[in-house]
């Protein structure tokens, strides 16, 4: 097995490789620029490990890792269409750079492309990677559509909420982890569990997303702390305080998420103050925990060798550990 | 072999029977209204009649059909965003139904969808299927972004603008026919085959479609005769007027497509009175004959029986007999 660095840096190679320098050019630049603007790789690096978790060389799944992370970047591109978002990863966003017809254009090919890479794979892996990608890439649409109707409704319960993440985030690091499953050919089994496994990382992850978001340390963390406040995101966080609150909090917490204040520093303070009262931080991170324990639980059942179990332990513990 | 109005009938049951009316109702909804709203068939209709002319059920040939007829308005969808149209059919397009987000998320859930359908077939009919479809969608998305470039482009030329048109269109109805001749399980050389007689033929189609715009009848014309002149779009024939023409004509010709005018009536009947007076009017009914004869010529290779060529030949005789 490699380290996560080494996977990574396999994968960039393997990126820079298949970089798309084709006509039209207002279609397939933007593409060559979100692949290259970066980020973690992180569902990429999860295909290529778990291809070697069972015993398949992680060379194997190189393709199935692009299709990954090509559709992960495609979803960024429309998202931030939708969210009216001007910067990705501290760069101008697609349809800043260019247009929103640009992004949505280059958006729907690299949806296509992510398709194509899977014809790498004789008939029966291609079915099936192709089967679960399209089981999973509808779920993230859902999970999507069910994030922008929250932001105008107030009475999101926290199963409505993580079904949502479920669906918008974690299904994806599932799906990343058990393509790398189906192309080693291992059980099917063992790819039902590595999927599981996923996806209670991947939730894990989300919810620590949400509370990094508030709590994270604003020198350390990439984006603004407190943007989720900002922008009256009903988190885990929220919907938690509203749960917990007294009369009183749950009047000021409305009211905090009612306005937008151009004094955000305040607003932060007081709205962290009713999280910190309510008991919905603590909540969170209990949750976190919960979901993070239920995936290394998961991983007992795999038919994997112990050494094995605790590279994937170490890699959801690194994970987890992230103060940022 | 059934009738054209058989097939027809026929899909809409299919459609009927495949009615998505799942939540969040936000992404599906929009679906569903515009695959209600209508149209032709046209695409879905030639899948269905190629298995049957090669052998198999038409009834084995309904999801293929059902995935190019999704496709085809996903494709309409998005390019309605891109071209800030207002109406489809007659009927408010989604995104002014709707908006923009929702235009874009079922568009993306339609263009998923449409490779679910190919999950009914079996691994090695699915990856011919799903490969044919993404080579298509493929290029259908490079169609749409040369159609968009040209927009702001004066030197476009004939095989440029064949080429746009091609992609935008004509592979689509090639596809459409590949995938019947697939589903049939009938020889390479015979698939190929069809896919070129479909290819010219809607090359054929789309020649015409720019000729009825400026030259159609008003009474039977669903849109507006005309539409095309008074948004300045460098078709077959404006292409053509401009290389056949004099100094004056092209300065002329060049003069009106640099304006909105909202005297459109004089606009396009100016226009037209270049069209014809350069030859660019009877140089596009040529090609148009060309391909529709380059079809036919294709036809006589196929290795099937001399009715099922009549038919075929009876099919696009009709599709272009059309005055409208």
């Amino acid at each position: 097995m490699l380290s996560i660095n080494q996977y990574q840096e396999h994968f960039l190679l393997y990126l820079e490789k298949n970089k798309i320098e084709k006509e039209p050019k207002n279609l397939y630049q933007p593409i060559d620029y979100i692949l290259q603007v970066g980020g973690k790789r992180i569902r990429p690096i999860l295909t290529l490990m778990t291809a070697e978790i069972f015993d398949a060389e992680y060379s194997k799944a190189l393709p199935a890792a692009l299709a990954i992370e090509v559709f992960h970047n495609f979803s960024l591109i429309h998202d931030d269409i939708m969210d009216d978002a001007p910067l990705r990863r501290g760069k101008p966003t697609v349809h800043e750079k260019w247009n929103v017809n640009a992004g949505i254009l280059s958006g729907d090919a690299m949806l296509i492309l992510a398709y194509q890479y899977f014809e790498k794979y004789e008939p029966i892996t291609f079915r099936k990677l192709a089967k679960l990608f399209s089981k999973t890439a509808l779920e993230v649409c859902e999970g999507q559509q069910y994030d922008v109707d929250f932001e105008t409704r107030v009475d999101v319960t926290i199963p409505e909420y993580l079904k949502m993440i479920e669906y918008k985030t974690a299904v994806l690091v599932a799906a990343a982890m058990k393509m790398g499953a189906i192309v080693a050919k291992t059980s099917k089994e063992n790819a039902k569990l590595i999927y599981e496994f996923g996806l209670n990382l991947g939730l894990a992850f989300q919810l620590q997303d949400d509370y990094l978001d508030a709590f994270g340390d604003p020198i350390k963390f990439g984006k603004q702390v407190g943007g989720d406040i900002i922008e009256n995101k009903k988190t885990y966080l929220y919907i938690k305080a509203i749960e917990f609150s007294s009369i009183e909090q749950k009047e000021e917490l409305t009211k905090w998420f009612s306005t937008s204040s151009k004094e955000n520093s305040i607003k932060i303070d007081a709205v962290k103050e009713i999280f910190n009262a309510t008991g919905a931080s603590l909540a969170t991170q209990e949750a976190i925990k919960k979901y993070t324990l239920k995936a290394f639980k998961t991983l007992k059942k795999i038919n994997i060798s112990d050494d094995k179990k605790v590279i994937l332990k170490e890699f959801g513990k690194n994970l987890m550990k992230r103060k940022v």
